[in-house]
């Protein structure tokens, strides 16, 4: 009986890992910085080196490790291929059998909010639930939709690309995606950003915001928290572009629940409350009563879900 | 061995019947009226009856028919339970019992476009595929989600309520559900028509649709084939919100194909070349080449899914 799992989350700076035991839970967690030159070629040998270091610290034998579940900062297809890293520098990496071949373990890989939405649904606020969808806002909006305890990939790697989900009927400026029209626009921190400096130039009016330096998407929820008018119409505009999503997300899989998490969903009901509000205008009225929550596991998210998806992956 | 299934889809007028032989395909189809009167009493069993009938006149022992899975118009939750089906007269009725109880045979049951969506996938236009969404153009819109030839059903019916996605910013009107946004108001039948009349009271502009006496959807279409400007900017509306609606739906699922059926889809490519345009303007750049396909089962795909649905129930 395999007892040890690794979670591993690459991201651009650092890689999270965890090493969790089925009796113990969490034995430790780490990191270590993500090695981009060189086309990332030292990220996956780094990670299998820093797995070998950990385990052995612990006393533990590699064969007493089920396996590695991976999160990365990309669309994975399900073979474990990657499509494609930019803050990585990778291109096309089957990243299952690279860093199985480097571990000799099995090696699951999956889009990294993909994993964490299990996470959340494994360990975080989706706990009670078999069926939920993440949507993390940050630099980005990125998503997970998670079915019966499983993620869903798409057919190219694509389910829970929420951010792209076109929300505005008009343009709001360039995405990165190329398209003008993403819930990403309004519903990250970038998008606030952007959106509130636009307000600011374009209008006389007061604003507590015009006095603050390096303005950022926190300061903005601050002063919408403390009552400033224009604030508070940038907030409006991204909880009334999220509660949409969700409520037509929910028309399509009616979840047991949607979660929120990323930097800006610190901001806690500033967002949830109105996000709620919308999304039970807007959804069919059956599905009014989906909970709206804020996710938990914070940087973990990943790591936890890493654990999960070998645990789902070897289930049968 | 069991050899034989059945696919019942009980609409309000008729009761749709199929019985299907793993060898041979199709050994009958034919239907029944609903007798909707005493609360729809009598619906379940004169489906039993009918069943015992028609097995009987093949020489088909019930002992060799594998189960019966079941459409109706209604939301089901996972336990076979029909929360209300106002065409039928029902409240809650848990189907898979009652049906059951009267054929001794196991039931398995779904919601009608649901259903048809598993039917298409299976041996229609989705036959390539594992995962599909279909979108049902009729008196409504409905749908269906298959992610891996299996119908997600949504943790209360809900899943594949396409039909109410929010997709208009301002208020289109009244739908039956209670909301003014709906998809439907734009992708239905009703819809389409409804707006023409609008458009036809609204305006002096001339057109052929003025001419028609009991004005359809299918007279718009076709007006619109012929170049009148006035059913053109009907069916573009209708275009548009479908597109859009698909576009949010790749975003969240990225399923391999896109069906649209219904009385509505006999428009064919009318409705679908436009349709393809707007979803690949409005969706995540990676997922533009989603298959958009017309159904082909017609009133088929409810008892070809009835089949499905009993075989991947006893897949395991």
């Amino acid at each position: 009986m395999k007892k040890y799992y690794i979670g591993a989350d690459i991201g651009g700076t650092t890689v999270k890992m965890g090493l969790y035991s089925e009796e113990a839970g969490w034995v430790e967690k780490w990191e270590i910085p993500t090695r981009t030159e060189k086309s990332g070629a030292y990220i996956l040998p780094d990670v299998a080196d820093t797995i070998a270091q950990t385990c052995a610290g612990h006393g533990i034998s590699m064969a007493d490790v089920a396996g590695i579940g991976v999160g990365v900062p990309g669309p994975v297809l399900r073979n474990g291929t990657v499509n494609g890293c930019v803050n990585l520098g990778w291109g096309v990496v089957n990243v299952a059998d690279v860093l199985g071949g480097l571990t000799n373990l099995p090696v699951y890989v999956a889009n990294d909010a993909n994993i964490a939405a299990l996470g959340e649904q494994w360990k975080g606020a989706g706990s009670a639930y078999q069926s939920v969808v993440l949507l993390t806002l940050g630099t980005g909006v990125g998503g997970g939709v998670i079915l019966d305890g499983r993620i869903v990939t798409g057919v190219v790697g694509g389910a829970g690309e929420v951010g792209h989900m076109p929300v505005f009927d008009h343009s709001e400026g360039a995405c990165n995606c190329g398209k003008d029209n993403c819930l990403e626009l309004a519903g990250s921190a970038t998008g606030v950003l952007r959106d509130a400096k636009r307000r600011l130039a374009e209008s006389d009016a007061p604003s507590a915001m015009r006095g603050i330096e390096n303005l950022t998407a926190k300061d903005v929820c601050d002063c919408c928290a403390a009552g400033d008018t224009l604030a508070q119409a940038c907030i409006r505009r991204t909880t009334d572009a999220l509660g949409t999503a969700i409520a037509s997300i929910g028309c399509v899989l009616n979840p047991e629940a949607f979660l929120f998490g990323g930097g800006m969903a610190a901001a806690g009901e500033l967002l949830l409350e109105p996000i709620r509000k919308v999304y039970r205008e807007k959804v069919f009225p059956p599905l009014r009563d989906t909970p709206v929550l804020r996710a938990t596991l914070g940087n973990e998210a990943g790591i936890t879900g890493g654990v999960r998806l070998v645990q789902v992956s070897q289930e049968k």
